[in-house]
């Protein structure tokens, strides 16, 4: 069965084809449906090699297989991959991750990131006795009804988003948009005057430290150390999500290279190994308002599964061997050395901004955006084509219908792969030079 | 390390020491941390073995490590668990699931039980244009916002609970109990006038068509089928919880046995054969509704992860062998023909609800309840002092705070296995018979 055939079939039984609406590849019309991958590479249906410059999100930190999973799903086979119990494995990750996140006493693991932040809401509201969430625009913090909201709004919607927060999804009822305060990034007035008006009725700031969702979009050092500071004069809790930014650039969170902070923090992606795992934590007097300790309910059959919790252990015991980050920085540095190199010499209108091991391609602009609606200058539609060149040549990035998100590589990657996309690249880039 | 070390350890990095609030067993003040499982088996810290008799709230119907399971893994090394990609292996298993339950035009997997209900809820929100959800007390559709609401509040909350519902966890806002109508079960007088009342803001009626989590109150079939009508007419979905009842007694769901179709359902725990996979379907004009197809996002790095997907082919290939529901049925009539005798044998005053391989055990009353509020004559303390007796000889029953809830036996219990349970069950039951 080929590509084409497969999508035809998986369409009669699954909406769209896919079990997750962003899987419709727009640069390729379809899927790209995978039969196999290993370290850095991926194989469609047809057989046809490419090398994998997304990996899975952010979550393929390790690659696609990797030993140390294939030893991790050996020992759940050992074990039984017994279910919805605790084991001394949740524990030893437990304690690993918490040392090294500066805000995190203690922590708690689920499966999906949407899962986290969640769970974790809903402990900032029982914590603080308060509802609202103030919250930063172009940032993402997963799909559900509680801040799939004033995120992402189109063009059309602005600046009428902060004050009528976008809803991004049909049924989502208007009663969780009231709860909602979009504010631009990095604009302390305007972050000043949000605490003002809704401040007593706030009960979590949440932001990306480090953006990953919309161009890169640095949170700066001042706005950051204004967001602390506001927060704890109001008695709001400042909620990074760190999703993506965990363990991509060392072995721990973004915030212990940004010197703030924050109450509390989700982390993912990659601390999974590639299995699905995601993880809340936070100062104690907040976690601890979980039940059995507090009145805020978290609970769930599948939370913490013995297999992702194994892949977890098998991860960070990769993660933190000595050469582990300088192999991931050595490839950040030829691959955004060589792109920097190439939009110099061929003047080309957009940035790559990166931390650690992933980064994001803008259009439209040469250097970074700060707020969400400067990055309004980029161009979907070549950014399509540019992926669809790239794809046609070998190189898989991610297509997030053309906007300026995440792709990124592993440590499986090598000198080699990294010289070939941008050899790739440039070629592309070239040839849409005058669509920028 | 002991279980009493490990405990102490954990509560230092986790919040009561659990990723999962009811982990920490009432009935032993701490969890039952696992280090193994085998088949029916478990076995604690220490080494010593127990009999499985609530198989992970019921995703363990293949028991603990299986050998189908224990391949599906190997085949995710050979594949490199590529993470976030669509396979071949999801169209199969959609194809195998959407045939054999009735409502199933189409379908979409994710990870959580929790995560299935909300997806759903908000394509039924999306499809009608509508907001609230009229609900069934004692029916439970996962721990999140749009749902824990009005399901399972104490009595001292009744019957306020239909004026005002009950908010199952701090940190829910207020604003989301309002979108919840709970009604009495097997009231289709109440049910009528709910409808009559707020059918025309209405965007689904949701329900367990078996109930699992509290004693096994049975929607009865007159009511079901009311539900449908009232539904239909008032461009109400009929949505049918299933996560604990499909694949418990049949091929399928539970709507097939009843004769009640629904317009979408959810079902879950057994369907990944131990691993966390979760799904939602129904007909083709509700689920098209979701992204690429329609308004409604559902997306997510983690849904259908190739893992548990490959586990959930293993499992319908097992579930598709003709001995497999067959080997159940004799185990469930051994069982309840057992467990029947003891309680006429010695008076008891309780009743043990069964559908397929599960089963709750109600104190106090010796017919099986209608509605909710027909159960708090149950004694969870009583229960609980059951449960640490059944433990303490072996037989290991999860302990839902003492609540009436749901246990269950696997594909590799045995008729020794059942013989064993029943043998302590008498003595532990005799003994408390006075309390009940």
């Amino acid at each position: 069965m080929n590509g084409n055939e497969l999508y035809l079939k998986a369409k009669e039984v699954m909406p769209g084809g896919v079990n997750s609406s962003t899987r419709v590849n727009k640069a390729l019309g379809m899927p790209f449906y995978v039969s196999k991958g290993k370290g850095s590479k991926l194989w469609d249906m047809e057989g046809r090699e490419y090398l994998d410059m997304s990996c899975a999100h952010g979550a393929g930190l390790l690659g696609n297989g990797h030993p140390a999973i294939d030893e991790a799903l050996h020992k759940a086979i050992e074990i039984g991959y017994v279910n919805s119990f605790e084991t001394e494995y949740h524990e030893r990750l437990a304690r690993i991750i918490t040392e090294s996140i500066p805000c995190a006493d203690k922590i708690r693991f689920c499966s999906a990131g949407s899962e986290a932040t969640m769970h974790l809401i809903r402990a900032c509201r029982g914590f603080t006795g308060k509802n609202k969430i103030i919250r930063v625009e172009g940032h993402f913090h997963g799909y559900h009804e509680l801040i799939f909201i004033g995120g992402q709004p189109p063009a059309s919607e602005f600046p009428r988003n902060r004050e009528r927060p976008y809803i991004e999804s049909a049924g989502i009822p208007e009663e969780f948009a009231n709860l909602i305060i979009p504010v631009p990034c990095n604009d302390i007035a305007a972050l000043q005057e949000a605490v003002d008006k809704h401040g007593s009725d706030t009960a979590l700031l949440i932001l990306e430290p480090v953006n990953f969702n919309t161009a890169g979009i640095r949170a700066q050092q001042e706005y950051l150390e204004f967001a602390r500071k506001i927060t704890k004069e109001n008695g709001i809790v400042l909620f990074f999500d760190e999703i993506q930014s965990a363990f991509k650039k060392s072995f721990g969170a973004a915030q212990s290279h940004l010197g703030v902070t924050p109450d509390v923090c989700t982390i993912g992606k990659s601390i999974g190994g590639g299995l699905p795992l995601s993880a809340f934590c936070g100062k104690a007097e907040i976690m601890d308002t979980y039940q059995p300790l507090g009145p805020v309910q978290h609970s769930g059959t599948f939370n913490a599964h013995l297999i992702p919790i194994l892949a977890g252990l098998a991860f960070v015991q990769e993660a933190a061997k000595p050469e582990f980050y300088p192999k991931l920085r050595a490839l950040e540095k030829q691959f955004h050395e060589g792109v920097d190199a190439i939009i110099e010499k061929h003047d080309l209108n957009m940035i790559v901004p990166h931390f650690g091991a992933r980064y994001n391609i803008l259009l439209g602009r040469k250097t970074p955006a700060l707020r969400y609606e400067e990055t309004f200058c980029h161009n979907k539609d070549v950014m399509l084509k540019i992926l669809k060149a790239c794809f046609d040549k070998g190189i898989y990035f991610h297509d997030y219908g053309g906007g300026p998100s995440h792709n990124g590589y592993s440590i499986q990657h090598t000198s080699e792969d990294i010289a070939k996309v941008l050899g790739v690249l440039e070629s592309v880039l070239v040839a849409h030079r005058n669509e920028m």
